[in-house]
């Protein structure tokens, strides 16, 4: 079979999109699509360049016998502003007010549209970045997590409260639950973390930081490294935080004061963070 | 701005893929790429007909002023064997075992290449339904629930095991613990679905099926429709089941007698249940 170069390109397209920051080799495409490598190699100069101009990815062209190409999905700083405005549009909501400073976020990490936002922002951040490993705490943080882990390509693992017992041996930390002020303990079944690996922590909020702090912990008792952390919204109040270092997509305020009852919402710390570009 | 067909080809299949089972105008494509409406036309078809060559999904054409393309992802019947094949070669491995005949899954929903498959599966044998929302339970069907609505672009809603504060108001069913013979109790927010909805219920691992008979219940509390049920995998024993019709990827098999703790693993319903073939 021969294949034509429009039918290439969308074909490849979509095969790069499925395999992220994977090299895929122009032998395989070659194969493929019954092309010269010259051909396969004109088809991602194209696609390198489409990419580019729309400011969504990076295409990584490896010359040589063993060469091929790495795509790398992320946002242009136009589409990352874009972006973050319309998490920030959808936050803004007084309907998402709860008791005790809380904001109620669980349908906006329920909606594929809102989570290949976040996905790719996070992903963004960590372009140029050695990571293995994504790391959250369960239950709210696990949709970030995974839409995080799809672009880059990189497994996540999930921290539990309690033991389970389909989850085989465990390490497990104490770790201060900021807002209630109670000691609480973390887990994570053994083997689904190297010593050495390279960990990025994500979370839904960030309020005071008690369990951003226990995975920071956690990921020292494993001998692993962190690369950052990412939460999708903080809270605006300026309670003291254990943790310094957390970027945030979104800051939110919950003002309960004079029984208000609001939310406002604003771009939280990313695109200074990432683009160095004060909101 | 006038952009050529090959760089139009590539954004456009990425757009598409990152918007599936939404109508993109043709309105929509001719402004973003200052071209004629006949010449997106054409581009459509070459879509369409890389997608079904390589059996990763369908494209329908709109025609018409308002018209324009709905890109259904899903995989062929080679596709699916496939992938189904992928996933069982990666659950047959005897240090899976865990006692009381459960199974290590953990690492699997947390890899991207078989979240994939996974989602894209479920999105096959669903492709010609009428779905709102996923459902699931906390937590290991989170990563599988999210997986299959990535690919359905529907959202995902997460059944709870317990009260938490930032949830509001939820309505709540008891049901028996099929493993552990247990009155348990499972709760949804109120606000996150609606009567008359069209429900998907998804799960990491069928054993007996008191969780799936739960969310059963919980539909009927709201009113709501069950379309169908699938899990990643199911136990091969031969328990008396609380749950019918419940489609499976893998089938697998923790033999405990004699101390010999081995996994085995085949196949599950999905060919048969979604392309009339047996295993």
């Amino acid at each position: 079979m021969k294949v034509r170069r429009s039918n290439r390109l969308v074909d490849m397209t979509r095969y790069l999109l499925a395999h992220p920051r994977t090299l895929v080799s122009l032998k395989f495409f070659s194969e493929r699509y019954g092309s010269a490598k010259s051909s396969i190699s004109e088809d991602l100069s194209i696609i390198k360049h489409t990419f580019e101009t729309w400011g969504e990815g990076q295409l990584k062209t490896i010359p040589g016998a063993s060469g091929g190409a790495i795509l790398t999905p992320y946002y242009s700083e136009e589409n990352a502003q874009e972006s973050i405005d319309a998490l920030v549009n959808e936050v803004a909501d007084d309907s998402r007010f709860l008791p005790g400073g809380y904001v109620y976020l669980s349908d906006m990490i329920g909606r594929p549209d809102i989570l290949r936002k976040v996905g790719k922002l996070i992903a963004t951040q960590y372009k140029d970045q050695d990571v293995d490993v994504i790391m959250t705490v369960e239950t709210k943080g696990i949709p970030i997590a995974q839409a995080a882990a799809m672009y880059m390509n990189k497994p996540f693992v999930v921290v539990r409260n309690s033991s389970h017992i389909t989850e085989g041996p465990t390490v497990s930390v104490n770790y201060v639950s900021g807002s209630v002020k109670r000691i609480k303990k973390m887990e994570l079944s053994r083997r689904t973390l190297s010593a050495g690996a390279n960990v990025v922590i994500v979370d839904d909020f960030l309020k005071v930081g008690g369990t951003l702090n226990g995975m920071h912990s956690l990921i020292k008792e494993f001998d692993a490294n962190i690369v950052g952390m990412t939460v999708l919204a903080e809270s605006a109040s300026s309670e003291k935080r254990l943790v310094d270092n957390c970027t945030s997509l979104v800051k939110v305020d919950a003002d309960d004061s004079d029984q208000k009852k609001t939310i406002t919402a604003r771009p939280g710390s990313f695109m200074e963070t990432v683009f160095g570009k004060e909101n």
